[in-house]
């Protein structure tokens, strides 16, 4: 293990907000610290918070966090907010940028790391995997990872999280529950944050009527509906506690492995093509590689028959 | 080219339907079908439809159908309607499943069909592609893509299009607004249907503020915020020439061919990403696989070793 992998796993929060840099921009520091780092992941439990703008998703994970740390203070708090940083649903226009309260940017057992477009090198769903990992292996548990549910992106990352909870602030419309039917069917976890307006109660129940519609991402999970006020830590604590029985119901019926397992052969999978398609494309000289492809733009011969004439004949079957 | 393909070439409804179902399923009659076809392909106009349920989405689309067969007695439009089937935004709940009507139905020069996951092999986004190459070698033009603008799926499937039409109903709330940011990002065409409420004006003017806040998915396009009434017509005929200026357009600009011919590129490095992969893993014994992978997900090796062990050492570089 590099100097580097070692520091982050002392706990120096320097050497992790450079490392998580790396990965973000995926250099080859970046790698390596991955590699360094692999065999003390797995451990965290990735908690995906989403939901419109609006819902307090912000105010909720910062309260959460403010709650585990009082309940145990020797535990770590991650917190990833993922900003797509499109010119529509970038912070300034919704008026939802991410801030940390000035108590838990002082307190030394939560890191806080906002995520962008920018410098998230193959994507942003790939670069918050990174540094999730990279913050499971500092030993930060729970990691919180907050998105606006809206586009691909966001959908791939709740794809990370072991538990996904989904926000809504009260006021849903007819209209707005049939657009948000997509996002229940991700949510272990549904809370009615800003509980203190009138209308929670009914939005509550609507959720509830939804969730009776139809089964939500796991059959042997009901996912319980919260009421809170993340301002005042009101309803915080039950969401924790619900947070703790959905981990260990993945621990009990063995999904927590189940899903680990899986997620580690897709990833030894895509590293397997990555590597074959760069081993190949090394040995071609780029104008064969040009001189098919353009013959597939100009529609003289199809895909099937580009991939014929660049590989070589198939071996023979054993 | 195959019997089945110069079928299809010929107008057989028959066949085309018969050859639709063999590229859904991804069969190897399909592949080869898609293989014949190819270099037929690359001319049609495909047009994306998309917007929360209940807007008036199949409606649209009929009524421009409709319009389009009328001006031009020649052409043949298709239709692709795409329904996730998921226990939440299938056409059950929501009110919204796909219906043609009957005078569409007759239509010789109207082709319709519903894609759905069933069937779909290797995904919704891949099998409605299939589909979009077969009716276009058949000579469809333009073909409209309907889909409900939830999911990932959805957002894969608008990628096709050279065309996004993005609908709403009247009566967007200040909530609503901002979950559909995502979606106006990729309309080329905004389109406020059932434009008889008395809310439409309304709904216009905050479309068309939302606009003023960032550009759409082409700086050099401004999309127009269009009212129709679906249900009798009433401003299909100026949707119909804004979707002819944008082609226009996208032929001046040249941004159609630069599409096409970006696409192509992807869809040969995909082909051969999938090439080189399954002939490496023909030539492996399923028990070396399972033992390295084994080994990763105890979390021995790291994905970066697992490969090195599975691949045999990189050739030097030239």
């Amino acid at each position: 293990m590099n100097a580097w992998a070692q520091r982050v796993r002392q706990g120096d929060r320097r050497a992790l907000a450079r490392v998580l840099t790396w990965v973000e921009n995926d250099t080859p520091e970046g790698r390596r610290a991955l590699h360094d780092l692999f065999t003390a992941t797995g451990r965290a439990h990735i908690v995906g918070i989403t939901g419109p703008p609006g819902a307090g998703k912000s105010t909720l994970v910062a309260a959460l966090a403010r709650h585990l740390r009082q309940q145990r203070p020797q535990s770590r708090v991650g917190i990833l907010a993922v900003d797509p940083s499109s010119p529509y649903t970038g912070g300034a226009l919704l008026g939802d940028r991410v801030r940390l309260p000035a108590d838990l940017v002082q307190d030394a057992g939560v890191f806080f790391r906002s995520m962008a477009s920018r410098g998230a090198q193959g994507g942003l769903a790939p670069a918050t995997q990174r540094a999730v990992q990279v913050l499971d292996a500092a030993g930060y548990d729970p990691i919180f990872v907050e998105t606006v549910g809206a586009g691909q992106a966001e959908v791939d990352i709740m794809r990370l999280a072991h538990t996904v909870i989904v926000v809504q602030a009260p006021g849903l419309g007819d209209d707005i529950q049939a657009i948000k039917a997509g996002i229940l069917e991700i949510a272990h976890i549904l809370v009615v944050n800003k509980a203190d307006r009138a209308d929670a109660e009914r939005t509550r129940r609507a959720l509830e009527d939804m969730l009776r519609l139809g089964p939500g991402p796991d059959p042997t999970w009901t996912p319980p509906v919260l009421l809170t006020v993340a301002t005042t830590g009101q309803g915080v604590p039950a969401v924790a506690e619900a947070l703790a029985a959905h981990r260990q119901h993945l621990h009990r019926t063995g999904a927590w492995q189940r899903q680990d397992e899986a997620r580690l052969a897709q990833a030894l999978d895509a590293a397997l093509r990555d590597a074959l398609w760069q081993r190949w494309r090394a040995t071609l000289p780029d104008e064969a590689y040009q001189a098919v492809l353009r013959a597939l733009q100009r529609r003289e011969i199809s895909p099937a028959e580009a991939v014929a004439r660049l590989l070589p004949p198939a071996p023979p079957p054993a």
